[in-house]
């Protein structure tokens, strides 16, 4: 708790309020990256969220665990917050949420059924019991001067929510995440009536999914996924092993009943695939043939062509399951006869690690299915042509690209431009940026700083740009201890330095001439009057950066310890 | 030349001779990684190299320039090599020349006049005169041993060729790099008369390039990509920047004509750019109308619509002039109206540092055009359809599969096997595997160990995978020194240590309760006799690690200094 106050970001200059009647938006993370979703709405002195998710760090961010949105401008006002709405289950919009909480835990949460009952497990891993309210598609409700009606969308997880949201100011549409798959597996549309009627009513600003903005024509349905997926567990005479997300209920689906068709037993394997999957079969949102699901133990007394296995670590993850088997230090072994079967997206900077574990995998003799060689994953997001039939529908007076990178957010723009939106009423945003809709037009009219707020071991916040620049420097060129033993009344070495190195080869037969060359530095620096404690420390470090970059061409982290004679 | 010795793969075992007769093959590099090519040739005594490149590191190898081969198994043998055929000049095939020509300068490079213009240009940058060998397609000259026929084909770089070896043992044929453009820009296509012919006589052993195995299909010829660099440089308004592969001879003619016939002056930025294109230009690759290309200095007073600009940094190297266009560092300024244009491919791992020069320059106003939104690149490599055509036309007794990664020379197995090899004909090998050609029939007969050696800085084979996983730890964690004074006689801490942390977030406040725990440790390790000084540093360093992972969940790399009160 105590760590949250200990935030590197200062807390944001507090921005003019918004002018009487209007209502303000302004993302705290979710522009400009994929991830941290998070949008505040003010208005009446009140103020209502749109998710809180996370980040995953890229890697110019070593050991960052998550990045969550930059809530500090907010932070003296977590009192005026009415609700946090969630539009779905996925991270990037939920995992924020229980450091939210920690600041003020009654923060009501609202969302859909499924959505409610992820958040619920994961906070209960942080000892935390929420407030929730349940909505479903079609619902209304009113929390302060916000004004609710949730719409369903269609997308990798179920129960995802759309969210209107009625002030005095106007009306703004929220898609959240979603596509338009015309033949969706549990049958629940996108609702485009929906969007139809509040398009007649007039929608003044449209917060619309960028994701698949660059990418041309319709997502293919999901159940076209279906004969590829079929054709796995019909031809493969060993075992097959599926891994996808542990939160895509519906592919999951498909993979049950595949095995089920088949004759084949499935175990799930994995901490997150066993509790997402249980909460999914307890709610409903996943039928499963009596007897078809059986524990680990039970399968591996199975024979190889009756087993099908479900796990997590499509992205390459190295601790998950499927990177232990691919590395042979699972108790599940892999082998010849066996199909593994990534149902996943290839999440881009996770290259590398997905074919480690394909080369992995292949060279153990399996045969690997994936995205790139059969049509087994579709996006869970629209692609431009299904937004440009939202535009077409909705025809809102203002456009605001959601969730993405900058290159999504211009992609998604030009797709309004070509609707007919009117180039100045499509805002390309960052985060920070204060959007006021006012007497029925939306503009940018300022901004506050948003920081990278990181979740790094038990401290959040502790860990800054500068701490992920020592990082940075100390993985890739090592660390390099001095320890000097001065006489402080003659700035004098009494005695060769001792160097400890990690991370740097050389052995401290190298250093031989390092000691007459701080010699010399500690001199002159005495010369100088620069004798206190920090000036020694100072002086070595500099001469001993100076000394190894001349003779190992290579620049380590130096720390320079400096001891009293 | 010293670190050279000091290399951390101890020289390996070496293996017993061939039988007498036989020709032993071994990859010293490239099998099962798409780089480090380096294939050795053994034959009544004698030494034949095929290629000598590098390999890139890949982000859980930081701090290193590039990785070698591992010819620790010739080391004591470089007399008995008889020459180095360079197959073409990219960096994975002619990258770990210079470090190869340290131990032993006179071996002679045989290849085409453009490799060997390209080595020369690398080697006077490491201040070797080498001796060359020029040969070119349809030659053939007798190396020790070795009868060497030179084949054309075609590859991303001009003037690549195959090599069939004859010995006494047999015919070998190893493709080198290529495609099978049957419409190439300098019309010098694959010689499939020549494979046929070598089919005719008999190909005992077929060595060929796996990279786009698993890719089904024909690469796209080059001339198909003219349209859209065509439409490009006709519909930009402001200047086109062009950014593409340094020794893309041939995409950088297509450039050049697109700017000609559009009335754009050219300049070429970048120092490898500018090295490379001016070798090309001399020897008559490149094909410049008078006047087109222009030094940066003129181009910068032109009107925009004048302008193109062909710069290196496609794959988002931070350094490179493109990424420092995008971050707005380059004295080049992109904007509004300008459109990049990224002919180059997009190599697995480089995915988010190209994204982020993507972002950055779509955030300045720039246009970007690339691999995903156009068809303004192919591969160099031939795709599954091709190498079928090519076992068919061959008729090989054996294959071995190269120049990929494990799942690239499996599925390149596999198409062998469909074309009728049989599949105990189809060698799936590693590095270090020693094939033997004998009585007509190459086996798997042994193997040698291969490392990975690493260029790092001014070293050569010093970083080991140990070093490798300090710097990883070093650079998630940080690193965390506690200097203690210690009272030898009591084991006792004189006073409270210092804590001196780097890339981990906590002050000398949160260390408090540290102290008392040392104490105990000490005092616990006194009570067994361990009072030594390597004991005391192992004591405080157990202890602080324990500390630090129980108070802060976090793991830094814990460096004890001791000093005697």
């Amino acid at each position: 708790m105590s760590s949250v106050a200990r935030t590197a970001a200062p807390v944001a200059a507090v921005p003019s309020p918004p002018p009487p009647g209007a209502l303000r938006v302004v993302a705290l993370g979710g522009l400009g990256e994929i991830g941290r979703n998070m949008t505040v709405f003010e208005h009446d002195g009140k103020l209502l969220v749109v998710d809180c998710g996370v980040l995953f760090p890229e890697e110019h961010q070593p050991g960052v665990d998550v990045i969550l949105p930059d809530w500090s401008v907010i932070r003296d006002r977590l009192s005026d917050v009415v609700a946090v709405v969630l539009t779905h289950g996925h991270e990037d919009h939920i995992g924020g949420v229980p450091y939210l909480l920690r600041e003020r835990p009654d923060i009501p949460l609202i969302g859909s059924r499924l959505t409610l009952s992820f958040i619920g497990a994961k906070l209960a891993e942080h000892r935390i019991q929420p407030v929730t309210i349940e909505v479903r598609e079609g619902g209304r409700l009113t929390r302060g001067p916000f004004d609710l009606e949730f719409l369903a969308v269609n997308h990798s997880i179920p129960d995802g929510l759309a969210v209107a949201i009625r002030t005095g100011a106007g009306l703004v549409l929220h898609t959240g995440d979603f596509k338009m798959d015309q033949f969706p597996l549990d049958d629940r549309l996108t609702d485009l009536r929906g969007f139809a009627r509040l398009g007649e009513e007039g929608v003044d600003l449209f917060l619309v999914d960028s994701t698949n903005a660059d990418v041309p024509g319709f997502t293919t349905a999901e159940r076209d996924l279906t004969p590829a997926i079929e054709q796995v567990f019909r031809t493969t005479p060993g075992r097959v092993i599926v891994s996808s997300f542990a939160s895509h209920v519906h592919r999951i689906q498909q993979v049950l009943d595949a095995a089920h068709a088949n004759g084949r037993k499935v175990a799930l394997v994995g901490r997150s695939m066993l509790r997402n999957m249980g909460l999914a079969i307890d709610l409903g949102y996943l039928t499963v043939p009596a007897g078809l699901i059986v524990d680990q133990n039970t399968i591996e007394g199975l024979p190889a062509h009756q087993v099908a296995l479900v796990c997590t670590g499509s992205q390459g993850e190295p601790m998950a399951v499927l990177a232990r088997m691919a590395a042979g230090t699972h108790p599940i072994s892999v082998g010849e006869g066996d199909t593994v079967l990534l149902a996943s997206s290839l999440i881009p900077g996770n290259e590398n690690a997905i074919y480690r574990v394909i080369n992995g995998l292949t060279a153990l003799g399996a045969n690997v299915v994936h995205k790139g060689n059969a049509k087994v994953h579709v996006s869970g997001h629209a692609s431009a042509g299904e937004l440009v039939y939202c535009y077409n529908i909705v025809q809102p007076s203002t456009v605001l690209p959601v969730h993405g990178e900058h290159r999504h957010l211009r992609a998604n723009a030009e797709l309004a431009v070509r609707t007919g939106v009117k180039r100045d009423r499509v805002l390309v945003a960052r985060n920070g940026d204060l959007i006021d809709l006012h007497n029925g037009r939306a503009t940018i009219t300022g901004t506050v700083e948003v920081h990278n707020i990181y979740v790094d071991g038990q401290t959040v916040g502790s860990a800054t740009e500068a701490t992920l620049a020592q990082r940075r420097a100390l993985g890739t060129e090592g660390v390099l201890t001095v320890v000097a033993i001065v006489d402080p009344d003659t700035s004098r070495l009494t005695e060769e330095p001792d160097i400890i190195v990690r991370g740097f080869e050389h052995g401290p037969d190298d250093f031989g001439p390092l000691t007459s060359a701080l010699e010399k530095a500690l001199t002159r620096a005495a010369e100088r009057g620069a004798t206190t404690l920090d000036d020694l420390e100072d002086t070595i470090a500099r001469e001993t950066v100076k000394w190894v970059r001349k003779t190992f061409g290579r620049q380590p982290v130096v720390i320079p310890v400096v001891i009293d004679a």
